[in-house]
């Protein structure tokens, strides 16, 4: 097993991709919570390219990225696979998961705006949960099927960031326009692994929020 | 083996990455030249979310991405492995696999620019070309060490791409600020399967040439 370390922040979706992956796993580890606007001289030594969280440090080696990570995890301790074993299926998997790393992230382009900017930010996400609707989810239950898999854990932001942004700026665009990627939000955090290992909703309210009208100004 | 097809397009350094993969297992394939100005139908239909090549079609299924096909055929076909056996060094590997993926790409911008613009996108690169040299090449003939690796495969743009840009627009970046990458471009060309699989230079001159003047007009 060795020495498992997270560096990590409470409140990012993918310090949280790193967590569920690890809890998955069975995996124990210690988790170390960074202040992300005075970064430890540990994460800037161990991630000296981009200097973000999440670390996984194994054995005193540092791995970044989290989906590296989640795939360092599945490659480490292959029980439980997060990755399918099909080779054409993992292809599969792995170009969702790199959708999910470009294109997910665009959630919060809807919270750090205001007008036409944000009726910009609500069209263009629309487009991305069309397509993950329509082309990745499909009918089933999961993303990698009757159980969750490495795509699922990918698409994280959108089961619980995304409804604190939404109550955040009035909107309700998953549960109104994309019933079966909606229904997938209420499914993924139902799966033991993934319920007890949310950040706290109430904590994150005031989180976002306080950091949306710093950005935004009093407008927010 | 079965059926192996790829939809490339000559002049894309995406699509050689698939062809040296291919060829340094030494699989057999039949090779599709799109016209991307014109996509043909099997195009759309294979790669419906980006419309991309290159498409990789294995006994009729596709997959699409670049890299994600290398980890494919670097999966389907395990001999000759193009990523590191150990966890901790696939992992190092795919971190700078998505460094290129996300970064490599901005050679273009020296390209497509000019005046002030161009000043910022040398800056940028250069940036760029030095974590690359310092942090990842450092002291090695290859970034997979003493043989080519996909960490090689996937910097490949700055070993042909860059040289036909630095000649179009009268730089010589690599060469006179960052020795090691620059020798690392000469080592990876001399590999036989790289070289005998190069887009020619002298057309990618001319058709390079043709897009800039065509986007950036007269002044190119």
């Amino acid at each position: 097993m060795g020495d498992v370390k997270l560096h990590g922040s409470w409140a990012s979706a993918f310090n949280s991709r790193v967590i569920w992956a690890l809890k998955f796993k069975g995996i124990p580890f210690e988790y170390i919570e960074e202040d992300l606007s005075n970064k430890s001289p540990q994460l800037v030594q161990y991630n000296p390219i981009h200097k973000k969280i999440p670390i996984l440090v194994h054995d005193g080696k540092p791995i970044c990225e989290s989906m590296t990570i989640v795939e360092y995890i599945d490659d480490f301790w292959p029980e439980n696979p997060l990755l399918p074993s099909d080779p054409h299926e993992r292809a599969l998997a792995r170009f969702w998961v790199k959708f999910a790393d470009q294109k997910g992230d665009s959630i919060w382009s809807i919270f750090l705006t205001n007008g036409e900017e944000r009726e910009k930010a609500i069209k263009d996400n629309m487009e991305i949960f069309k397509i993950v609707e329509d082309q990745c989810l499909g009918e089933k239950k999961f993303f990698g099927g009757d159980n969750i898999n490495i795509v699922d854990i990918a698409f994280g932001g959108f089961a619980h960031w995304l409804g604190v942004i939404e109550e955040i700026v009035g909107l309700n665009l998953l549960e109104e326009n994309f019933p079966a990627l909606h229904a997938w939000t209420k499914n993924f955090k139902e799966v033991p692994v993934i319920k007890e290992n949310l950040p706290d909703r109430d904590k994150m309210l005031v989180f976002f929020k306080g950091r949306r009208e710093a950005i935004l100004g009093s407008s927010a």
